[in-house]
């Protein structure tokens, strides 16, 4: 509690004082470090000979075909998941692309079950968890799809709001990232996800986007546990309800990994037979050099341990930091994740905004105030996304003493 | 002509003898044969560690981040196409997905220049010229959008006919292969590309989707020129008309390979601010990797070279083979092109699908007949769509031997 008996212009000469350090330190983006990209390098030698380049039943993937893309490697990924292979489409390196595109085939050309393209029933509304990931909100807004936010509440988004709000038909979706959620590190409790799965939505073209982002990114010894939405809804009438999503992007190379898409039977025939317009095949080269590298589930547990060690000690001093500069203040809180990429932190409401213009200035760059919410719009200006990933310990302590420091200076600014 | 004698008696005999070898011949797609894809096994390699893994200006290309891609590669392609860098946008292993997504776009939020959605102006259509691509033509009615035929001269498509179509606002966009065009080989002539590049069409918003799949694919010393459309637009009034689409699947690896758009910089600056929607960054390992493999457009070309070499014997035996069996025929007529990937065959009238269905029950696998029609429908049924790359000259031989032979009993059977 050193700096609780700081006025406002004592701390404001600690901050001219850290001006001068011209720091540039970018937390912007939840980016793996050097370090983390290091582990995967094996991966660009992973296919050492042309006679690496077929899959186990001989097929050559330097070729056209295979638009399923290689065999194997969705086995993999079922085994790492606990879904069936036969229920996940392997893509390009982008998840995020595969939900856009999902978005956008619901829109032009509906969903399975015979329903209108989302462009012909007027209004489309989706249910957006706030706080939450930006990429979700601005393809919704891109599309034109209304978003309105629930609050998330420790174990997830607030069921009573959502099951009130899916009684309106026009509502057809919503956002989920259930496990180390984006940015409040929280994961759905079994409750949640039972009231997701079976949940009553008046639209039957109503889906649940189910971002696996971290579904396997464990900091510590006590992970937390998604239970199987998959199981839940198996042979219920909301069979067809999630499309879930998951990707190699923070387990070998971002943006350069393997996205996948995972649904119901029906969901799957239904998107893959759109995706036959768009394209011949994923690159199989690339998958095939993720299942030379990657080999079996075992082993990618084993790499995520070594992300998570060093991650951990970069979650460590955040929260370290926060405890010690901040936690005498009234109305700031923090996450303290046991995995995912960020730790979300409330300020006194109404300074997120200039906290993060100080940090700026200072040469600290945080995730924009705002972007946690639809249309950037944090109502109460309160929440900022703390991506620890990236810097190095040392850079990471100066960033929040600088972070701290700027959360109490628009404190005082504002009282 | 030895067959020229031979009544349907005689024919049938000769194919119940050619039944019984049992033959398994594909000829369906464009595929580059083994040999191709041998030639490109560098690529495998061409990141050694990762220290190869930085771009000139020293982006690590492991990480999220650039865009834009690797901007050297634009560079070499902006050499390799004649066209400014800043004009191309650098995307993942597939020009047909560049091609749907832009389609889609179009459809969904409309294209630059402030016009509507095509989805909010009723009717859209789209001039096909005919025999074409089936892939174009899929993408289209996947999309509702209405397929106008017009035909091939000889020198690219009838623009009289073409000029004559575009009067009417609801034509959006017209498909073209401007460069030893699918399936007819021939390129689009100087006048042809000039009367494109000066069409006044009623519709602000058209658009010609110039796919430069066989840019560069010469088979022998006197390769077709074609004139650079976006010379011919640059400062006009219709300097936003053309989306260009080119990838390395058949200089590279098919499906493994880059692909990339084209257009004006309005158009481009557009189409990036809808695809940061979409995706955080194209695979750029795969791109540096094409890079240090190719290293510069005349490496690029001295690889075409190789290409040719192997499929330039190929083609001849194909073009022999008609003119020892079916230049006796009326009516019947086939290409004989510089380069791409086709030989179109026209058949007698009537008799393609049956030619088809013939060669397929002995084993011979061709493009089904249609296919280089929209809604797959020849209106002649005489189109046949030849690929002569994948199969050795020896199945080749053995295969146009066996199509020879069915072209002659779908005649006779129909006379």
């Amino acid at each position: 509690m050193a700096n609780t008996a700081n006025t406002l212009t004592e701390l404001q000469a600690q901050y001219e004082a850290v001006l001068k350090q011209n720091l540039k330190l970018d937390m912007s983006r939840g980016k793996p470090c050097t370090e983390q990209l290091g582990l995967s390098d094996e991966l660009l030698f992973a296919l050492k000979s042309k006679d690496d380049c077929k899959t186990e039943a001989g097929f050559d993937i330097r070729n056209y075909g295979l638009p399923d893309g290689v065999p194997e490697l969705a086995k993999l990924f079922a085994e790492l998941l606990g879904v069936p292979a036969d229920n996940i489409i392997l893509g390009g390196n982008s998840s995020l692309n595969m939900m856009y595109d999902t978005v956008c085939r619901a829109i032009l050309f509906g969903t399975y079950g015979n329903c209108l393209p989302w462009k012909d029933q007027g209004k489309v509304k989706f249910i957006c968890p706030v706080p939450g990931y930006d990429r979700h909100f601005s393809i919704c807004q891109r599309c034109g799809i209304e978003m309105i936010t629930v609050g998330m509440t420790g174990e997830g988004p607030d069921m009573d709001a959502v099951e009130e709000l899916i009684k309106d038909p026009s509502v057809k979706g919503m956002w989920c990232v259930p496990k180390y959620s984006n940015p409040t590190g929280e994961t759905y409790s079994e409750a949640t996800v039972r009231r997701i799965a079976t949940m009553k939505p008046a639209a039957p073209d109503f889906r649940v986007f189910w971002d696996m982002a971290y579904a396997i990114h464990d900091l510590d010894d006590t992970p937390d546990d998604l239970p199987n939405i998959f199981e839940m809804i198996k042979g219920t009438e909301n069979k067809n309800l999630v499309y879930a999503f998951f990707s190699t992007s923070k387990i070998t190379y971002p943006g350069a990994g393997i996205a996948l898409m995972i649904s119901s039977t029906d969901n799957i025939k239904h998107a893959k037979a759109d995706i036959a317009f768009q394209t011949i095949s994923p690159d199989k080269i690339n998958q095939l050099r993720h299942m030379k590298y990657l080999q079996n589930a075992d082993n990618v547990r084993v790499l995520m341990k070594k992300h998570a060690d060093i991650l951990k000690p970069k979650f460590d001093t955040v929260v370290r930091i926060f405890g010690e500069k901040l936690s005498d203040m009234e109305n700031v809180h923090w996450t303290n994740p046991h995995g995912g990429y960020f730790v979300s932190l409330d300020v006194v409401p109404g300074t997120a905004s200039r906290v993060c213009e100080l940090c700026k200035n200072a040469g600290v760059v945080l995730t924009p105030a705002g972007s946690t919410f639809p249309y950037k719009n944090d109502p109460e200006d309160k929440n900022l996304r703390i991506a620890p990933s990236y810097p190095t310990v040392e850079e990471l302590e100066k960033a929040m003493e600088v972070l701290c420091l700027c959360v109490r200076i628009a404190a005082l600014e504002k009282a």
